[in-house]
Order: structure tokens, then sequence, then C-alpha cells
């Protein structure tokens, strides 16, 4: 026999279960989407070279899976790669049909991605990425929806979550402030590690990326700063008063929070001066997603961006946009058992049977029942008994109705449910009544 | 400003209009798929190049993506290449999941294949394919529950089609009978263009094939057979008295045509020697779904086949399937348009606002609707209600909800209905009355 085949490394099979539990979390989620008026688009797996190289730094450009061209003119066809993120296919699809798009425009995208990375648990060089933006407005109720969308998502699934929000205005202010205002990308990627690495790594990776003493001493009281979020940017505006950036992101956070409350939005949500998030494109507002009962990380991430599409060159498009992470809000809804019982099968109900007979007999019956919508299987065979209820077994099917001449004879089914083990004589009107219940 | 981004030759980017015209297809589809029991599972876009290599033939090794390892290790990993079909990576899962599965497997798979294929009009280097197979048994249940399936989804598409079916151990006795046993390949291939190129032709090419002038003379009454299945059966019956498998072939079509009348299919359901089917692999029953009110070529098909899972090592599997072609079911359903008109817009109401104010004042009445399961948006900024008329216009949203000054001091909107132009003033009681009729 040859050799069992396999897939690449990195990458998955996904099982009926699997698939069934997956879809239930792109249905949640486009649910939602959906209800607040954002609506879908593809863009396709590769992209010509040129729209991905550079986007991404240099550990991304080593990281695209590239294709090779193939056929005579081989030589001659722009090079392509495929899709690393959502986010720069979303970028030049909004300048390639910019003519044909109404904005402000709101747009949802889940597709897999792929990456040259090194595979390892949690890590995949294949994955779905599930993104949801709205460009071309800088107006703040982009922040609410998406505020409320976590909310939504997450109150469907039943996860308990805490939304952390900041501003990288405010982060540009502090650097301004502290009196190291070339250095707030260094100061963003240094205090976003603060939770990994502690306070003191942190202020020693300050001061290896250029900042001076006095400036780490000032950075100090800031994220250190407690209380209430209104306390939090009273005190901002104190500290940030110098800084005219600084006080634009006091200003947008205090707007947000408004809305917050004027919408009567419940879910936790917390000022966190010391969220950073490592893209460069951010330019706003700033959000991660904790899944509280759960350690994984961030579920949910993303933030205001002004110049996305400046890249392709359109400049000057405002847009605010997040994504949700499916495979770890899968691992969390594994973890906290979360999945509804009812994804284990999606067949209510298998026909087993004892003989030729019995199988024609039964197609009428499976076929009224599919008619009034409810998922039924047959065994194609009647084979042993045994291994039909064994099928149904392992399909986690609940019914199971058992066609022998006794039950033909009566124009009835033995239905039996496969939790009590409970059988009992039903004709198709009973058997109809039960199973809609 | 740099030149206008784009994509792949024969890949595409699919905007909102047709992500709900495709989605609605794909839903459809898999609606029917779950109720007859069959379940989702997916695949990695690569596989390991020997996955692929030899499975397509010469011409399709050519039409292989090939993915270009990165990294150092580069020259170590197994080459990879994108999914050509949804075939041979369902035959590489089912040898690779073999213990996990429950047999007969009903499973379904939606998902993109890649060829490098010169791109033309219909024909593109990105495309789904839509699968169905139970494989794991030879009753010829499983072609009952295709050709039913078939007959569901174009009636909920609401497409007229005939099913052309065919049986490939006919043509092998229809090649013995006819004094050319080791000819039935070529035989097939030939006839298969019958509808294309007309009798002379096919002959032709039957001659050159190597037929005989005899075998050639003998295959025309075959060909030509004609009136209703039965007869054609009968006919088949004499014809066929001296091949095992020809009878064989007949048996298992008077089967599936019994079956088809026990369950009261209502499908246009036509016998059809002359249907072929290019692909090797076939054993059994062969379909093709022809649309009637539109000149397309077949827009699903399929088969049975004895022994898919033997290129990887598991040999005697018997499985049947079919593939729907979504591209040209969407062609279909916008030539004779049949798309149902709500897919033009999911957003049942835009909140246009005439100030800041009327904004916050909205949002909760936005809030409210979406709360009631009314997909609703809220233009992002008290901008030129012209401006917000437009974008409700281009997203087909039907209704808006006008907030200025007095309507607010009513609490009330505007309710303008975009189709007629009537305008009334209602609270938000009577709103979402309106919204929920």
């Amino acid at each position: 026999m040859a050799q069992k085949p396999s897939i690449p490394k990195g990458t998955r099979d996904f099982g009926q279960v699997e698939m069934a539990r997956r879809n239930y979390i792109f249905d949640t989620i486009k649910g939602v989407f959906s209800l607040y008026g954002f609506q879908q688009i593809e863009t396709p797996a590769m992209e010509n070279i040129g729209t991905l190289m550079g986007k991404y730094g240099e550990e991304g450009d080593k990281l695209l899976f590239r294709i090779q061209n193939s056929g005579e003119k081989a030589a001659l066809a722009p090079e392509k790669g495929l899709r690393y993120d959502l986010t720069v296919p979303f970028a030049r699809y909004v300048v390639q049909h910019r003519e044909e798009i109404s904005f402000p425009f709101k747009r949802f995208q889940i597709q897999p991605v792929w990456r040259a990375d090194r595979p390892q648990k949690g890590r995949y060089r294949e994955f779905y990425q599930c993104d949801v933006d709205v460009i071309g407005s800088d107006s703040l109720i982009g922040e609410l929806e998406l505020i409320q969308i976590v909310e939504e998502v997450y109150r469907r699934l039943g996860i308990n979550v805490c939304l952390h929000i900041n501003n990288r205005k405010i982060l540009a202010g502090i650097a301004e402030v502290i009196g190291a205002p070339d250095k707030m990308i260094d100061i963003t990627v240094a205090i976003d590690k603060l939770d990994k690495i502690g306070v003191d790594a942190v202020n020693d990776e300050l001061r290896e990326r250029g900042l001076s003493d006095e400036a780490v001493a000032a950075l100090q009281p800031i994220l250190n700063l407690s209380g209430s979020t209104a306390e939090k940017l009273a005190a901002l505006r104190t500290i940030l008063a110098s800084s005219e950036v600084g006080l634009k992101g006091v200003e947008e956070m205090e707007e947000v929070f408004g809305l917050i409350e004027t919408t009567g939005v419940k879910l936790n949500i917390e000022l966190d001066l010391c969220l950073a998030r490592g893209l460069n494109y951010y330019t706003g507002a700033i959000f991660e997603v904790k899944a509280l009962d759960a350690q994984i990380g961030s579920i949910t991430g993303g933030g205001r961006y002004d110049n996305l599409t400046g890249i392709f060159g359109l400049p000057g498009v405002s847009g605010v946009g997040i994504s949700f992470g499916a495979d770890r809000i899968y691992d969390v809804l594994t973890e906290l058992d979360l999945f509804p019982k009812e994804l284990q099968s999606e067949t209510q109900i298998l026909f087993a049977t004892f003989g030729t007979d019995e199988l024609r007999y039964a197609l009428r019956w499976v076929k009224a029942l599919r008619e009034a919508g409810i998922t039924t299987e047959i065994f194609p065979e009647p084979t042993k008994m045994k291994k039909q209820m064994g099928y149904a077994d392992s399909k986690h099917i609940p019914f199971v109705a058992i066609v022998g001449g006794d039950e033909m004879a009566q124009n009835k089914v033995m239905l039996k449910n496969m939790a009590s083990g409970e059988q009992r004589l039903v004709s198709l009107e009973e058997l109809l009544k039960a199973l809609k219940s």
C-alpha cells in the first residue's frame, strides 16, 4: 500500500464537527455585521506581488508565499503572491473600485490568509481572518459601531470580554510632553510589552531605544494612571495640556465614551494607556478585546487609520476597523465548553431498515420528513442493525426510526430515542409531531 | 499619483451585490445538502505536490499553480501546489482520516480551486467548486439522493432543468457488443461531442480512433434509440444481451428509475445514451444537468466512481458525487432575472440627520431597531441631506428616517419610502411596526 497521504506543514483539514463549530462562529459574526449594514466582499487568493511587497516590513516580505508562473509566457507575467492579510487587499480594493463604491464604505471580509511562518501551537500557515471596516468617514460613530459589534458578537457567543481602548494621538502627545516627540513608535513598541515583560524591562527597553532617563521618569506616572475613565481623561487633559495632538486624542476619547453612554453600551470597556498595538498605520483609536475567563491574549483588535489607501495612491481617506480572531475564539469556546450542543449533529433522525422492502418503504417517510424541513438520513443498505445504529451513534443523531416487517405492516415505524433508549411505535403524523417539537 | 492597482489576470474581486448573490446560491445549495445529512468539510488551499501530480493528466499537471518554498530550509521542504479541484483533496482526505470517518461518509465541500488556464469569458484562474459526495457504499440510494438534491436545489432557485443520466457500464457494454471492448474510452470521448459537432463528425472521429466501419455502423442504432425510458431500457436489454457489464448497467438504471418512481421525483430526467463525461474515474451512473431556458451547457454534473481513493492506497471504496457549477448558475439566474429582489440591500433603513444633536438622538432609535433584528444604518455625519439620500439610493435602501429639530421635538422621525417618495411622521413604535411588516 502507498504511503498514507498528508498535508503541508502548518495547514489543516476541517472535519464536520470543526466545520459546524467554525460556521457557528462565522455565522454569528456575519449576522451582527449585517445587522449594522456592513456588507461582504471577497478578493482573490492571489495578488500581484507588487501589491503585497513592502507592506508588512522586511520580515513580512520573507513570509509571503510566492506563486510560480507556469506556461510559455511565464517570464513575462507579473509575479504573484498569496494574500498575507485582508487589510492590504482591502486598501487595494478601495482604490481600484473607488468609482463604484458609495462612501462611507462599510465592508466585511472573511477569508483565509497565508504566511510562511514557522508553524507552532496556535500558529498556522493558513488561517482565516474576519475583518470589518468602515472607510471614508472620520466620524467617531465608526468607533461606536465597532464597539457595539464587539458587545453583540460576544453576547451572542456567550463569552465575557473586556475591551481595552486607547488612542494613538494620546500616545503621540505623551511622547511630546516627555520630550521625545520622535520616539512615539519606540514608546508604543516598548509599552506594548508591559503585560508580558513588566515595567522594569519596558523601561530598560525605552532607554535602549534612546529615551533619556528624564523622559522615562516622566512617562511613569502616565503608565500608572488609575481611577475611572473620566478621572483618567481629566488627568490626561492636564498632563497633555501643551500637546495639540495629545489634546485632540483626549477629545476623541471623550466623544467615544460619550457615545457609549448615549447608546447604553454595557460592555466592559477600559481606557488602557498601555495599549499600543504594533501596527504603524493606526492614527486614532486602537482596540483590543480579551476574554475574561480564558488565558489567551487578544481575541479581537483594530483601530483607526487615516491613510491606509495612500500606499496605492489615494491619500487622505480615513477609516476604522477591527479583526476577529476566529481560531482563538474557537479555542475559547472549546475551553469554556460554550459551543451549542445541537452543533454535534444537524441530522435529527436516521432510518434503519431490516430489508430491501423496508428500505423502499422508508424512502417515502424520509421524503415526507425532509419536505417538512427535518434533516433526515437513511442508511443506504439494509445491513446489520448494529452497524446502522453505530452510524447514528458516531454522528450523534438523536433519533433512529427502525423499520422491520411488523412496522411496515402497521404503516408505522419504531422511533428510538438514542439518549434515553426509549422506543415507541409511531405513525408518520406522530413522528412529524415528535420531531417538530 | 501611483498607478491604479490591479489583480492578477483571470481572478476577480466580488463586491457586495455579487457576494449577496453568490451567498444566495451557496446558502440555497448548502441548505439542501444539510437537509439530506451531508456535512461540510474543508481542506487546505495547498496540497503537497505529490498529492496533485499525475491526477489530472499531462495537461492538468501543467495547469497546477506551484508555490515557491521560502526560508532557509526551502530546498528540504516538500513542494506544494494550489488545489486544482475538490475531488482529489477529498480522496486524500478520506484515506488520511479513514479511522475517524463513519462510512458511508456524506460530505460536501464549497471552496475555490485554481488553474493556470488561459483566462477567457467564463473561464477563470480562481473559481469555486461546490461538491457533494457519498462514499463507502455502492447502494443506488446514493444516486437517488443526488437526483433529489438536484431537484430541490433547482426548485428553490427557480431554474427549470433537465437531468441527463447514463451509465458507464452501459457504455462499456456497447463497446463490447459492437466488437470494440478496448475502445470504451475512445467511444465515450467521441460521443460526448455529439451535441457540439454532430453525428458525422463523431463517426469520423470514431474511425480515426480505430473503430472499424462495422463497429461504427453497429453503434448507430444505439445512438439513435428513442422512446420512453422504459422502452430504451428494454431495447438495451436486447442489444446488450451478450454483455455482462452492459446488462449490469441496464439493471442499475432500472433500479435508479424504480427509486425515482417510488419517491415521486418530479424532475425532468432523460436517459441519454450519448452522455459520456470525459473523466476516467467514473464507473457507474453519470449525470449532467442543463438549464432549459438558458443556453449555457451543463450546470451540474457527476457520477459514480468505484476506486477514487485507490490512487492514495485505499482501493475498492465506491462513491457517487456531483458538482454544482456556481459561476454558471450565477449566469443563468442573472440571464433569467431570477435573483430575489431583496438581495439588492440587506439594510432596511438609513437614518439621515440635520445636525449633531439629531445624530445623537437618532443613535438610540438605531439601537432599538437593531435590537428588534432590523438591519439599520445611520449616516455617520450630519452632512448635506442630498449626500445622505444619495447613499441610501446607491445602496438600494428602501426606507430613510429623516431627523431634524422638529422631529426630535416631537420624539418622532420622518419616514420616507424611497420607492414611492411618500413621507410620514412616525413614533418609534409605529416605525418598528412598519418595518416588521
